[in-house]
């Protein structure tokens, strides 16, 4: 591209009608003059020809996706992850702000990803290394989707539970054990105390589980502790499937007595989810596997905060992240981020989906985990915190409440372990 | 993980029944040893847990994903990209291939992809950077996978084209231009030869060019360029769009004359392009946006030879994949893997997909790309290389005819050029 032509795609942001734009923040490496690689990523990701050959016209007003500014700084020590080899010429990275006119493509997810992380984001010239940071929406974008359908309050209501975190549990074991213990894991947990109790993301609709009989039998066990307990409880259904399956087993499972439903949303695809959650009359939960392999990296692929509100669009009532500590090789920071991006108010007329951030919680974690978020807006999914309590998921799921009023009345964890077994086998063995 | 419990993940090949199981090829790096790295990784992406509280049993033995392999090698530098803090520890880069007993999730993509690239892969404790090289699948899973339709001699019989590369041209301007120039740049492009003009993958169903307006002047436009050529043309409709408009959209495109349908298949999701196959009468194209950002890197993510796998699984009639040279940062072995993995003959009984290597692509680059494939069975897909052919798209198509028919007599480019403007064109404003 001729420098003359680079000016094409940058402009002043008060030359602009923001409501006609995305905003997309990228941080790129490139090799070369920052401000044509700029240029490029613009052009590669909206009007990469402009006009027709022997016709005089130009399309990068209206259409082109423009630079709004860009930061500058030299690498002198290279990139910073192995890349092809692209010649000569000085490293730098760069954060740039772009204004991309969404009615390029419309309300549409997999044409918003196809334009923001497409052959625009990662095949612009000089760019071998380039992450998208965040995207901000016009409310004239956002206005397009529904979204949650039931939100944090909407689940806070079926569940009859305020003013605490919700607290999940994830059955396990789970990969090879049968409906009839599974479910009795899952009721033993409930009658505990637990709120929600869960299919592992990665069980599915399997012969040596089939999702009918499992969600039959944790649906009648659902009834037997929410009669005994005097209180709701929920099933949640992973019917992560092929899509020509999706509404049936989700009919299966709710008929069943699965009070809400998991998407795997990446594997599934953020469309599945939109047009499920569409159709549901049960929350929409989102869990996470596969988004890592792009998000991880400090300077490439796309950050969980863009994943998040695009999980959040897409309508799922409740998105289980990755969470805070080592365990999860996520910095506290993006924890933090993708929270916000669940709860942030100024998200159109969105409801706001409730943040799960997971990773080998436990009791012992509870406390950590609440600070960190800063409300109790939060959903709290152990595993083995809740199913592998040497007491048994009753105890294990007990130990969180007895966690939670610790907390709640300032009592120092160890002192309120005293006299409450449950809690104190939980810190011995998770601690 | 205790060293004892590890040993459960872990097995010589031939304990196993093969048919029982993928074989996942990845590389990582871990800090710390590197034998625990690799049992984590099996346990994580299966069973975490083998075993209830108190209970004496074993899901192991028919449930774990074990290591049948693990090549070791020091890494004194570090982490080949930027990770979160770990501790102290050495770092290794490993090989490791892992037998996964497919009957835990069954035949379905979106389950396979939550169990090879999901919270196994990524957060194995001890393992921040991971890449999934290779899955090679036994007929009793491929057995499942319908796969294309037509794969590349059903799409050769619709265009009546044999012994040569198939000719796509994307049209471009794209974005911003209104249907009917559109439409005829199509039409001069299939009067000169092009077999297929393609929209880019950007291109949607939009207020400024609806899909179906836009679909009805091309298949208008193609009926006239067969009329006046005497050969069969195709329309290739990108209809990547929210998935509960999908059907319509796709009905609408064949019904005005798409004779083929594209869609963003990763954006998409797989398990879309799959229920597609299932339905559509049309071949059915794979574009790629999204996957480079979890592939480019060496060392984390997943390997495009995966994905060109997983694509063909689910059904795509032809791949449009990075391409050689420098333009599109893809080492030329990579994407010789993946052309590699459209035309494997031994993928169970599914059709070969054909191969569309792509990126800056015009007569200029036949020759070169041509002796990279070592066959004619790929696509060929230039964009400006036809549309912005100084003679027009008329000729841009005529110099591809040209640069083959000189390829297939033997004849340096150079001096076929001599007395064809078109090729001379081409090698000049591309070349």
């Amino acid at each position: 591209m001729k420098a003359v032509d680079a000016r094409g795609f940058f402009s002043s942001a008060n030359a602009l009608e923001f409501e006609d734009y995305l905003l997309l923040d990228y941080v790129f490496e490139c090799q070369g003059d920052p401000e044509l690689a700029a240029a490029h990523l613009c052009s590669e990701q909206s009007t990469a020809q402009w006009k027709r050959v022997n016709v005089s016209e130009d399309y990068r007003p209206r259409f082109a996706a423009k630079v709004l500014s860009l930061d500058t700084q030299a690498c002198p020590s290279g990139f910073s992850s192995p890349v092809v080899e692209l010649g000569d010429g000085e490293v730098y990275r760069c954060k740039v702000r772009i204004a991309h006119p969404h009615a390029n493509f419309g309300p549409r997810l997999p044409n918003l990803l196809s334009a923001v992380l497409g052959e625009g984001a990662f095949f612009a010239p000089g760019i071998p290394l380039i992450k998208l940071l965040d995207i901000q929406f016009p409310d004239s974008f956002l206005s397009a989707f529904q979204g949650p359908r039931f939100g944090i309050q909407g689940l806070r209501e079926r569940l009859q539970v305020e003013n605490r975190p919700i607290f999940f549990g994830v059955i396990k074991p789970n990969i090879g054990l049968p409906p009839e213990p599974f479910a009795e894991l899952g009721y033993q947990a409930w009658t505990g105390g637990l709120d929600i109790a869960k299919d592992d993301e990665m069980l599915a609709d399997v012969q040596w589980s089939p999702l009918a009989e499992r969600a039959r039998l944790l649906g009648a066990a659902r009834m037997r502790a929410e009669q005994e307990t005097g209180v709701p409880k929920i099933y949640l259904a992973n019917i992560t499937d092929e899509l020509d399956r999706l509404i049936d087993l989700h009919d299966t499972a709710v008929a069943a007595g699965a009070g809400a439903v998991m998407l795997n949303a990446w594997p599934m695809g953020l469309s599945a989810a939109r047009m499920l959650s569409a159709y549901t009359k049960v929350p929409m939960v989102a869990h996470f596997p596969v988004i890592a392999g792009m998000s991880r990296l400090p300077f490439f692929g796309v950050h969980t905060r863009v994943m998040t509100k695009l999980q959040r669009l897409a309508g799922f009532d409740v998105i289980i992240m990755p969470g805070f500590g080592a365990r999860m090789m996520t910095p506290a920071a993006e924890v933090q981020a993708c929270i916000d991006a669940c709860l942030d108010p100024t998200f159109g007329n969105i409801k706001p989906s409730l943040p799960v951030p997971g990773g080998s919680d436990s009791a012992a974690t509870l406390e950590a985990v609440y600070n960190l978020v800063g409300s109790a807006d939060f959903g709290f999914v152990p595993g083995r915190g809740v199913f592998s309590h040497p007491q048994g998921p009753a105890a294990g799921a007990r130990s969180l409440h007895q966690a939670w009023a610790a907390i709640s009345a300032g009592v120092p964890m160890a002192e309120a372990a005293k006299d409450r077994p449950e809690l104190k086998a939980a810190l011995e063995t998770f601690g």
